[in-house]
C-alpha cells in the first residue's frame, strides 16, 4: 500500500476550513476510483504544548504506485486537486509515502 | 487513539540518516511504555513527480493524551527526545494529533 499524505498549515480561519474541508472537499475526494482508504487527524499541538504550525492530515490509501498514477487520471482526481487548490492551495503539503511498518 | 507524528525533511546524507534512525533511534523509541503501535513511511516524492521536502514520517500511536503524557515523563522517552535532537534535531517537526476516521 502506499499513501498520498496532505499536510494543511493552520488556516486563518478554522471554521470555515472545517466547513469546507469536511462537507465539500473530503466528500469530493472520497470519490477518486482506486482509493482503498481515507484517514483524517487533527493536529492539536506539539510535545512542547504549543500549537503547531500544522493544522489537518489526510492519509488516502491506494494499492500501489501504478494504482496511484491511473487514479489521478481520473476527472474524480482533477475534480478533487481543483478544489483543493481553490480552497486550501496555499496550505497544503503533498506527499507520496510508503508505508515500511505497521 | 491519538498519534505523536514526527515529520523529517531530506537529510543531508540519507545512509547516514537511515543507519541511525532504524538501527539505533526507532529501537530507542519502541521501548517507551505505553507505545501501542509505531508506524514508519518513507516519502518517496509529490504528486507532481518531484522530490519532497520531506524524507521520512513516524507516527507513534498511544491510547489517550493523557498516556502519551505519562510516557513522556519516562527515561525511556527522555532517551528517545535526547537521542532524536543528537541526530535530527534540525530537520525534525514534531505533532501530535487526533485521527478522526479510520
Amino acid at each position: 500500500m502506499i499513501k498520498m499524505i496532505a499536510l494543511y498549515k493552520q488556516p486563518e480561519n478554522k471554521e470555515v476550513f472545517d466547513e469546507h474541508y469536511f462537507n465539500v472537499h473530503a466528500p469530493i475526494t472520497a470519490k477518486i476510483p482506486g482509493l482503498r482508504k481515507m484517514k483524517v487527524t487533527k493536529i492539536v499541538g506539539t510535545p512542547m504544548g504549543k500549537e503547531s504550525e500544522y493544522y489537518l492530515m489526510c492519509e488516502m490509501y491506494y494499492d500501489s504506485h501504478e494504482a496511484f498514477k491511473e487514479a489521478m487520471k481520473t476527472d474524480e482526481a482533477k475534480a478533487s486537486g481543483k478544489d483543493l487548490m481553490g480552497f486550501a492551495g496555499k496550505l497544503v503539503t503533498l506527499m507520496i509515502g510508503e508505508e515500511i511498518d505497521g
